[in-house]
């Protein structure tokens, strides 16, 4: 069995996606045992009159809620029956609990994990790494999206060690792991590139591929980009914004003309197609690898499908047995003492 | 009279882009004088039976060419007599000689600069500023886009004050100037940026707006953003490959099924214009600016109307004093002496 913890306020359309995505994988999944985190009359309400299998879906009654505007280190003091809060501390001292899933505060959630649920044995700091879709049909992982804006080389080795055991986890055989740089030149970038670059080739865990240039990041050439957070970011942001403004553009000019109204009309399912494609909520959450427990962060905008596939991330990792495998493989990077 | 260089040679389409596009931007301006520097038997020989004003245009013989695949720092030392080197020696020792254009060699242009040509006193370090179309119509510059992958507060602060006073020569009046980070708000970041923030609030000749999240890059609302080369090289990197990635799936999809050829061929005229929008050979170049001349370098695959705009922005910055001014500026940032 493998037992989760929801929690189910926080995002924009909670707790209706949440509950709805909750219901979904346990039904998807028969070895799954949720517990929902969340105001027990509103949450057992909203289950009124749904079919699920009682003995797998718990409340854990928790009143309040940690907006996504407020101080994370003060809101992860303060408010210890929030709904975050009480999920992080299930999972931090039920050992039958695996892992969780939050589409609330990412500050929040960083700042509890930090303080209350803490690291692997051996990890430096955890890294996000969220999949974005390639335009080869596959995914790619991105490790760290933005948990550390300052980073040493043996930060991103262990970034490169834990996102690859995470894709493998997804289905990915030996992720192709590269490192986001300016040029693929080995001796490309700045002192933190140039100083990883020798020990990310020198790592019999990785399938380390070299540098990549952000141009490639889409190919589907590419499993695992390891970075900083503060370029990771800037990564994973950029191509969103850049998708989404490039639809944007396209529908604002298909309106300018009847005729291109028309042409889209006779296109409008592949209209359809694209826009699901590039919506990053049908590719489920970020991960905040290198925590004890696992821990899945959706975007704040998850629906019901989104949370699900939130929810299926989690269970793969706990089925993969990746945490252990990290703790493991950590171990490797210890002859690295430079820092 | 506006003086400029053209280095004729070192671009995927040279010499034939680059003397053409100088033979257009000579049309274009009655006070505009063209020097070519080239293989002086082939250039001639293109230029035979091509009418132009014979007195605005000379031909610099340079026998070499430097590659792509060359080493910068040996090619600049060891091929004094190529199209590139000869051009920035021109640049250095004739005082009537405005700035120079370029689709050579980037690493050989940036050592060239750097060990030749020298920087505007008091500025630190030369930085590149390309520009890319934006949703709302307009353009936004980036600075630096990747000469320095390691920079200072002072040195943002620095691109921030040569970026501006390029984008007003461009037509922007008063650049809203952002700062690259991971989210808006005035403490996010990492230590540079922390440091730079502040420092760029209290510069009185820009219009420094804030941070900006790369989500918002192409939305329109900023003219100009300030960031370390690694970063500001993901941020265009990733754009121009996203676009890129996303028209060759819609290609792909439209050619999947006959009911979507049909409908794109009601829209062909559209997609050839989004096509148009997102070439960024139709911007022109990105402008190595602090060097004591203007220098503007082309992409590789200029094509004539690209390097037609190159001279142009040369030409424009020359018109609208931007070294003179640059230099007046950079003394209001002494007073930095953090570093």
């Amino acid at each position: 069995m493998i037992k989760l913890i929801i929690d189910c306020f926080g995002g924009d359309k909670s707790p209706e996606a949440n509950i709805d995505g909750a219901l979904a994988a346990l039904e998807k999944y028969a070895d799954l045992e949720l517990v929902l985190s969340g105001d027990e009359g509103i949450v057992s309400k909203k289950l009124e009159g749904r079919a699920y299998d009682r003995a797998r879906l718990s409340v854990l009654h928790a009143p309040e809620v940690i907006g996504c505007d407020e101080t994370p280190t003060v809101a992860v003091r303060q408010k210890k029956e929030s709904s975050l809060m009480k999920a992080v501390e299930l999972l931090r001292t039920d050992g039958t609990v695996h892992g969780m899933v939050t589409t609330g505060s990412t500050g929040a959630l960083v700042a509890a994990a930090t303080l209350r649920l803490g690291r692997i044995p051996g990890v430096k700091r955890p890294a996000f790494c969220p999949i974005l879709p390639t335009m080869a049909g596959g995914v790619v992982g991105v490790c760290d999206s933005g948990a550390n804006v300052e980073v040493t080389p043996l930060m991103l080795c262990q970034f490169a060690v834990m996102g690859s055991l995470y894709m493998e986890s997804m289905g990915v055989k030996s992720p192709r792991t590269a490192l986001l740089n300016v040029g693929v030149e080995e001796t490309k970038g700045d002192e933190l590139r140039k100083a990883a670059f020798p020990l990310l080739s020198s790592l019999e865990s990785v399938n380390f591929v070299g540098n990549m240039e952000s141009r490639d990041f889409l190919s589907g050439n590419y499993d695992l980009v390891v970075c900083d957070g503060f370029s990771g970011n800037v990564l994973i942001k950029t191509t969103e914004g850049t998708a989404m403004e490039l639809l944007k553009k396209l529908k604002k000019d298909i309106f300018s003309k009847t005729i291109y109204k028309l042409g889209a009309l006779l296109m409008k399912r592949m209209f359809a197609d694209e826009k699901d494609f590039m919506d990053y909520r049908n590719y489920g959450g970020s991960v905040l690898l290198g925590c004890r427990k696992i821990v899945v962060k959706g975007h704040g905008s998850s629906n019901a499908v989104s949370v699900e596939k939130c929810i299926e991330q989690a269970y793969r990792m706990q089925a993969a047995s990746v945490n252990k495998r990290i703790r493991e493989s950590v171990a490797e990077l210890s002859r690295f003492t430079a820092d």
